[in-house]
C-alpha cells in the first residue's frame, strides 16, 4: 500500500520531536514515510520531492524545522497538496523564530501551522488524519473514537485527582 | 448543493478580513456559508455548530478571531473535521495574542493556523481548497492552474519592473 | 458545608502549580473542590460545569491552563460568576502564550488574570478569598491578619539580613 | 447611597479608556466614584485612598495605568479589597509594559488583571459587577440578562451578515 | 559592462524600500539588476537565478522580503556567493517575523542580515560595495570618501543645531 | 561614618544578585546599608524609608526587584534622590517584566535603570560611585583607576587568548 | 558659567524628543549644551567628547539614540561620569531595540537608562538635576518644589475630573 | 602569509562560541587572528584595531558580542571593510538583545548579522570565506565542494534514518 503522508524534517536532530507525528499516524494505521530534507542544505531535493508528491500518491506533507524554518514553506511553494508545518524550538529563541517563519506565509501559499515542538508534532499527525478522514470512513470512525478517548482520559485523570484529594 | 466549508468569525468587525476567505472559495467554486459565532459570547452556539458540522456535510471549518482567540480551538474541541484558524490583529498586541492563542493548542486537538490577518484569511480559503482537492479532481486541476497563475503574476510584476527600470 | 470555590485545571500535570491555590484556600478555611477539566479535550464537561456553578452554590471559579489557555475563558463564557485565570508556563513560550490567551478577553466576558505560574496560583487563591471576604466578616478579618503577616515576614527577612551583614 | 466601586487612573489622559468602566457600572446601576491618582506622582494619596477604602464602604477598586503601571499594585499593597488592574497602551510598547507591570504581582498581593485598553476597561467594570452580584440578587439577575444580551447581540450580527450574504 | 550585484525582492510592493539599495549602488557606480522573484510563488525561478548567479558574473545578491521571509535563504541555499538579506516590515509583526526568518539560518548557509526596512536596504547596498571594494581600488577609495561624508554630514547637522540653539 | 547609599531589595531571595552591588561599593570604600523592603508587602515601610532618605544623609538609593518590579518606582515616588533600579529575572519572563516595570516610568519620576540581573547589580553599584565621585575627588580617582583596570583585565584576557592560540 | 550637562543625540531627527531634556534643564536653571554626535557615523568625535568631558567640567552626560542605540554606551566607555541613556523609538521595533541596546550594558560600564521616547527624555533631564542636586542646595530645593508640583498638578487634574463628573 | 580575517570578541567567555568561526576558517585554509576586544571596556583599542585593519591587509572582520552588543557596530564605525556581527546569548534575554543591538544599525554603517550563537558563529566564518572567494578561485572551488558536502551529509542522515525506520 502507498504512503499517504510524508513527514520531512530539516535535520536528524529533529527526529526526537517529529517521531510524535509518526506515532500518531501508526496509531491510526496511516501509511507514511519519513525523510531528512533541508530547505537550505538540499533545496533541489526538497523541490523535487514536493513537485512529485502528487504523482507519488501523497495526500498530505508534514514538515518540521527550527530557526529560520523554511522547510514547510519550501514544500508548499512546490505542491498543491496541503502542507502542515511544525515549528521546532531548535535555537535560543524558544521556537518563536520557527513559528513566525512557518506561519507568516504570503497570500497564495498556505502552510497549516501547529504548535511549537512535541504537542505540535502530535497534532500535525492528527490533522493529517482529519484531512484523510474526509474521504475515508474508517479513519473518520477512528477519529470519533479518538475524540471519545480524549474525554475518557481526561475524566480518568480527574477521577484520580479526586481520589488523591480525598486522602 | 451543500456547503463544504463554513467560515465563522468572532465578530462582525472581522468581516473585512475574513471576506478574503470567501473570495477565494468563490473563485474556486466551493460552496460555503459564513457566520458570526463567538467562543465567548455564544459558546453554546459554537459547540452546537461544531458538533453538527459532520452531519451537515461540512468538510472544513475556518475560524477567525482576535485577542484571546479561542474560536478555532473551541470549534476544534467539538468536531473531528479539520479546523483552520485565522489569527486577527484586533488588539494593541498586533495579532501576537491571537496567533499564540490559536496555534499553541494542546496535543490531541489541532488547529491548522495560518498567518495573521488578510494573507492568512486568503490562505485559509486556499488551504480548504487544497484539502477538498484531495478528493475532487476538478478542484485539484484548478489548484494547479492557480499555482501557475502565481508564477505568471509574479513574472508579470517582474516584467513591469524591468520596463520601469529601463526608463 | 458547600464548596464556595472551584479550582479547575487543563491537565493533571498542572496540579503541582495549582496546588498553591488549594493551599491558600485551606489556610483561610474556605471550602473548595478541584478538578481536571479541559477546554479542548472535554469542552462539554467544561460548559456543563460552568453553567451549573451558580446553582451549586459556587462563588468563584479559578482556572489554570497553559499554551493556548482557553479554560478560564471557556468557563467565563458560561457563567456570570467571577472567573480567575492562572496562566501556566507549559510550553516553550515561557507562559507568554498562556498569559495572552487568558487575559486578552473580549469586552463582555472578563477573566481576572493573575501572574504566570506559582505566584499567580497563590494569588488566585487569595483573590478568591478577597472576593468572598466582602460578605464574610470572619474571612475579612483573616485577610487583615494575612496582610499583617506579610509585613511581619518581610520585616523578619530584613532582620535576618541585618544580622548576616553585621557578621 | 454609598459608592461600592472606585475607579482610579494614573492620569486624566486615561479617562477616555477608563470611561468604559464607568459606563458599565452605570448600566448596572452600581454607585462608583472616579479619581485621578498616581502611584508615582501622588503616592501618599494612593496609599491613603487604599487604606481607607474598606472603612469608606468600598467593595472593589479598579485601577488603570500605562507604562510601568504600578497603580493597581500600589492600591493592592494597601488594602484587602479585590483590586482590578486595567493595563493601558500609553507608550510605544503597545501596552505590553503595562500588562506585565500589572499582572506579574508577587505571591501575597493579587491584582485581577484584564485585557489591555478599552475591552479591558469594560471588562473591569463587569468583573466588579460579577463580584458585587455574589451578594446582591438584583445585580445577579441583571448579569444573567446581560449574558443573554451578549447572545442576542451576537445572533443579531449573524442575522445581519446572513442578509448581507444573500444579496 | 556586467552586473555585479543583483537585487531581488519578493513582491513589487517591496520596491519602495528596496530602491534604497539601488540608489546606493548607483551612487557608487556599481552595475546591478533588480528583479521580482518570490521564494514561495516562483521557487523554480529563484533556484535557477541563484544557481546561475556565479556563471553570470554576479558577485553579491541582495534579497528583500517580508513575513516568513525565505527569499534570502532560498537564494543562499543555491549559491556560494555572499547573500545579503533585508527583512521588510510587511505584516502586523513590524518586521520581527522577517528579521528572524532571515537571520536565524542554520549552520552551513549564511545570510548576511541587515536592519529591518529602509536603513537596512541602504546598508545592504553599502555592504555589497564594501565586499566589491575588497578587490576594486576605485570602489575602496569611494568608500573612504563616503565614510568621510558621514562625518561631514553629522558635523553639519551639529553645526546647524548649534546655530539653532544660539538663537 | 554615615551610609551614602542604600540598597533595597524586594525579597531575601534577591540577595544573591544584589550582593554584587554591595561588593562594588565595598571595593570603592563607600558606606552603604542593605535592606529587604517590598513595594507590595511593606508599602508603608518603603514610603517611610524613601521619605527620610534625604534627612538620613543618603545620596543614592539602589532598588532591585523582579516580576511587576515596582520597588525602584515606589522609592523614586517618595524622594528627590537619584534612584537606581535593578530589574531581576525572578519569573518565567526572563526579567523582561521587571525591566519594563522598572524603566518605563512616567515623566516626572525617573528611575535610572541598569541591565537585568548580576551585570546590572554590579553596574548599579558603579553608577552610584560615579554619582558620588562628582563631589568626592578620592572616589573620582578610584574610578579612573577602575577604568584603567577594565582595560588591563581585557588586555590580559586577550594575551591569554593569544598564548592559547599559539599552542 | 560652565555647562554641567551635555545632551548628545545620534541624529538631528532625535531633536524633537531630546528637546524635552533641554526644557527640564532650562526650567531648573542648569547650564547645558546639546550636540549631534553619532556612535556609528562620528565615532572619533564621540570618543574625544567623552574623554574630555571631565576636564571640561561636565558632570552628567545624556545620550539619546534609536535602533542599535550605542551612543550612550560609547560615551560611557570613554568617561567616568554618570551617563544617562534615552532609548528612542526610531525604527519599526517601537524602541525595544534601542531599549535593549542601551540598558543591557556589561558589568563595568553602566548606563542609567530611562523610558523610551519623550517621558524618558524628560526624566533624563530630571535625573541629571537629581544628581547635581546632591551637591547643590538650591537645586535640591527646586527638586522638592517640583515634587510638590507633581502632587498639585495631579490633584488639579483630579479636581477637574470631579467637576466634569458632577455635571 | 598575512591574516585576511580577524575574529574579535567582547570577552574570553565568548570563545567557546566564536571558536566555531575559527574552525571554519581553518577548514578552508584562511589565515586569521583572534582577539578579545571590548567596545565598552577597551574602546580605544577597538577603534585603533578597526582603523588599521585595511592597512594591515585584513579583508573581513568578524565580531561576536552579547547583551548590548556594540562590538560589531563599533568596528564597522571605524573601517570600510565588511564587518560580520555574531549576536551571542550572554544574558537572560536569550540573545534577542544582542541580535537587535547588532542588526539594527543606522543607514551608512552596515553590519552583516548572522544567527544568534553557534550556528551564527559558524556562518560568520563561511560568509567571510564566501566574500574572500570572490577574488580567490581556489577558495571558490572549496566553497562549491563544501556546498556539495552539505548535500551529501544531509543525504547520509536521510539514509541512516531510512535504515532506522526499516528495522
Amino acid at each position: 500500500m502507498n504512503e499517504l503522508v510524508s513527514i520531512v524534517m530539516g535535520s536528524d536532530s529533529d527526529l526526537e520531536v517529529m517521531r510524535e507525528c509518526a506515532d500518531v499516524l501508526k496509531d491510526f494505521g496511516v501509511n507514511f514515510d519519513m525523510q531528512v530534507l533541508s530547505a537550505h542544505r538540499t533545496p533541489a531535493l526538497v523541490a523535487d520531492f514536493a513537485r512529485q508528491a502528487v504523482k507519488k500518491g501523497l495526500k498530505v506533507i508534514i514538515a518540521g524545522a527550527g530557526g529560520a524554518a523554511h522547510l514547510a514553506g519550501a514544500v508548499a511553494a512546490n505542491t498543491t497538496l496541503p502542507v502542515i508545518g511544525v515549528p521546532l524550538a531548535a535555537t535560543q529563541m524558544n521556537g518563536l523564530d520557527a513559528l513566525l517563519a512557518t506561519v507568516q506565509m504570503p497570500a497564495g501559499v498556505p502552510v497549516a501551522t501547529v504548535a511549537v515542538g512535541k504537542p505540535g508534532a502530535r497534532n500535525a499527525g492528527l490533522l493529517a488524519v482529519q484531512i484523510l478522514g474526509l474521504s475515508d470512513a474508517k479513519l473518520a470512525g477512528k477519529l470519533r473514537k479518538f475524540k471519545d478517548s480524549l474525554v475518557e482520559s481526561s475524566r480518568a485523570k480527574n477521577k484520580k485527582l479526586q481520589e488523591k484529594l480525598r486522602k
